[in-house]
């Protein structure tokens, strides 16, 4: 038989119990992480929100109602009355003596995954019970660092004029020319889901001048590797009235103080990571490498032989990580691998383009876009793209674009970084890919 | 020909020329809002993300070449160096005498929509040229009030330990039965746009207690109504060991602070919308009426002739408006007409649930959830839903789920009633409707 919730509320959260309360009655309301009954003496570990605290039941000293009747079982949702004690033997120094304990729901006697923190259930098994594998200390910490590392960059956007943007998920026709495109039924039209923001944060960069938006975008990619999701959370940023210099200065000090924000206010999250030594402030400026430096980094030290206008393939980009192990940007990328809004150097030969990379991963894609209207119809063409499929994108231009330049940095693969995350989908709540649509 | 951006970069936005620059160089970009050309003198009006500035050109004063070369028209985008000076019939008592100003892009002689503030073009118009006419004030002030709104609801959730969530927009089945949902191709899998985050929260508020989530949900209506979006921008707030009655506290102090924030912070924008007055901190708590009060209300003062269990028409909430013009609860509707995630009433004819009215329109619902298993699937059940499509959201119910409410709130709406927006298209950036997939 469950209890009702009645007219009980929580008093605090575990973390709120400190020694000015040794005395005081409080209610705290969570699960069961660990139980132990010792014959005369029962310990429940009660985690919430913010961490654990131990509720002791020893006979005669609580009710024998509460001693005999309380149901134990791993994460059984319950609510705790009592008073807070100061006992040096209970972890942080405190427990708690209950005078009721309400039980609020039930689990089965054996979990599907395991809970207590001494084994490590096997990821896709995770995910398919992710409401409850969340509630492990591990998944508390990479949320708790993901939390910190999106409320860092809205401050440190804020505080530079950046005007946060809204853009449309639903979009009219196949922009970029992606072959990745989701498409859905719109009443009885085609339509996709957007796979970036990219074409309206570069026309709202003409009215808000700085923009940014934090927001999903869909990639039907089947690439099934542990750095890639069909559903992607993503950094836009936009800016008028500047180049790639200008963007590559933002960039390096955004990263620099999100990762000191984490280290400030997350710490205890990036230990519990075993990531305080890795995950550490950088120094700014970023080495900058040109691709023309990178493609012979590679060839000369590692048996490659990529030529200019290839794209980087994984494996050296792996080797790439062994040299490079920190923030670093890659520039002037050979025009013929960018897409069509990116701005050619002084040489056609180069983009003024760049990708900031973190080790072997690439986090961030950005670079100057062209904003004169009739050189973008040209290298929409020559990209063997329809200018009429971006007519309404076209209109813009012609109502005095200014010059811009941006970046698109992938969330979620930051946070794997920063969490040291083997897969990218422990950085997600509910990932999507191929294979998973559920839960 | 058009001016190469070059080593210029915007010193200052218009806002920042304080008397402090007077006799300073300074270099702003922008927008050309209007302009006069009175022979010896011309006057630029550049406009900018803040605001605008006079740029002001004598012959004789600036050089031959600004004067006689300097090109104008509307919404021509520009840089500017000059020199801030103090002149007291200029708009905020300041001009800029430029030494150089830099055309960057050309507008057509006639622009589609009147910028100048004169005459207001009609709102489809303005909707297909959308990234000009966002540079308008009116639009400016709606945005400004929108992003604080996003930044004051973050404010107090965060204050009061909730936890952001970040949540699938991409679901496999048709949860709550929707048959206003966007189907996807997901590779070979059908799919769906999700319509609200209602069961990821929940299932979210069993590990952090206190979630919420600012993001997209997805309806396929056909209506074509000033208050609907096929696209909206929702938050979704729920909370574990309470019930609605804390939701309806916690939501007031919401309301109360968001509009404190504005009002605090963005009285500019509210008098440019002339909301100064209407758009005013409500008084705390709000009025709370029974479902069944309100259908006695109408029914007696406006001749309607509504029974217990039917859903309120348009035309009703239009004359509750009349007589309810401030933000007010409507609770304990039938059970009958609520989704089966939400918890009976002691009297099983009634819900635990309630709306948040401001005038006519819905703002939020919300209510307490059922967290039991087997009464979710009785539930399911009784609404003709078959649980079996459930069984991925069910399984989270095995785990301790612990009691909880929460609820739902239309951002868009809510810019609309703070802005005094006739039509919720105007609160967007970019809308979705179902004739209206572009820009």
């Amino acid at each position: 038989m469950l209890d009702e919730l009645g007219d009980w509320r929580k008093t605090h959260y575990t973390k709120d119990i400190t020694p000015e309360l040794v005395d005081r009655e409080i209610i705290l309301g969570g699960w069961v992480r660990n139980y132990r009954n010792l014959g005369g003496l029962k310990f429940i570990s009660l985690q919430d929100k913010y961490g654990e605290r131990q509720i002791t039941l020893k006979r005669g000293v609580v009710s024998d109602d509460v001693f005999d009747n309380t149901k134990f079982g791993y994460q059984y949702c319950i609510m705790v009355r009592g008073i807070v004690k100061a006992f040096n033997e209970a972890p942080g120094g405190i427990e708690i003596i209950p005078s009721e304990i309400k039980l609020l729901n039930k689990t089965p006697d054996k979990l599907p995954i395991d809970m207590t923190g001494e084994t490590v259930s096997e990821l896709d098994l995770r995910l398919n019970h992710r409401a409850l594998d969340l509630r492990s200390l591990k998944n508390q910490a990479i949320v708790e660092i993901r939390g910190e590392l999106l409320r860092a960059i809205r401050k440190f956007l804020f505080k530079r004029d950046f005007t946060e943007i809204t853009t449309p998920k639903i979009i009219g026709s196949a922009t970029e020319g992606g072959t990745e495109l989701f498409p859905i039924i719109y009443f009885e039209k085609e339509a996709f889901l957007t796979q970036s923001a990219q074409l309206y944060k570069e026309q709202l960069s003409g009215v808000y001048e700085k923009v940014f938006e934090i927001s999903d975008c869909f990639r039907a990619e089947k690439s099934r590797t542990k750095r890639h999701l069909c559903e992607i959370f993503t950094l836009d940023v936009e800016m008028a009235f500047v180049t790639m210099k200008d963007v590559l200065e933002l960039l390096e000090e955004l990263v620099y103080n999100a990762i000191k924000d984490i280290r400030e206010n997350k710490m205890g999250a990036l230990k519990y990571l075993e990531m305080e030594n890795k995950t550490v402030v950088p120094e700014v400026s970023f080495p900058r490498y040109k691709y023309e430096e990178i493609i012979e980094l590679i060839n000369n030290k590692n048996g490659f032989n990529l030529e200019f206008g290839e794209d980087i393939p994984t494996e050296a980009y792996r080797r790439l990580g062994d040299e490079l192990s920190g923030y670093y940007y890659i520039t002037h990328w050979p025009m013929s691998i960018k897409p069509f809004y990116i701005m050619a150097s002084k040489n056609p030969k180069y983009s003024e383009s760049f990708d900031l990379q973190k080790g072997m991963l690439e986090l961030t894609s950005g670079g100057t876009r062209v904003h004169n209207k009739e050189q973008l119809m040209k290298a929409l063409e020559e990209k063997g793209l329809n200018p009429l499929s971006f007519k309404s994108h076209l209109t813009a231009y012609d109502y005095g674009m200014p010059p811009h330049a941006g970046l698109g940095l992938g969330i979620d693969r930051w946070v794997s970084i920063i969490c040291g995350l083997d897969d990218i989908r422990e950085a997600v709540m509910y990932p999507r890919t191929p294979d998973r649509l559920t839960p």
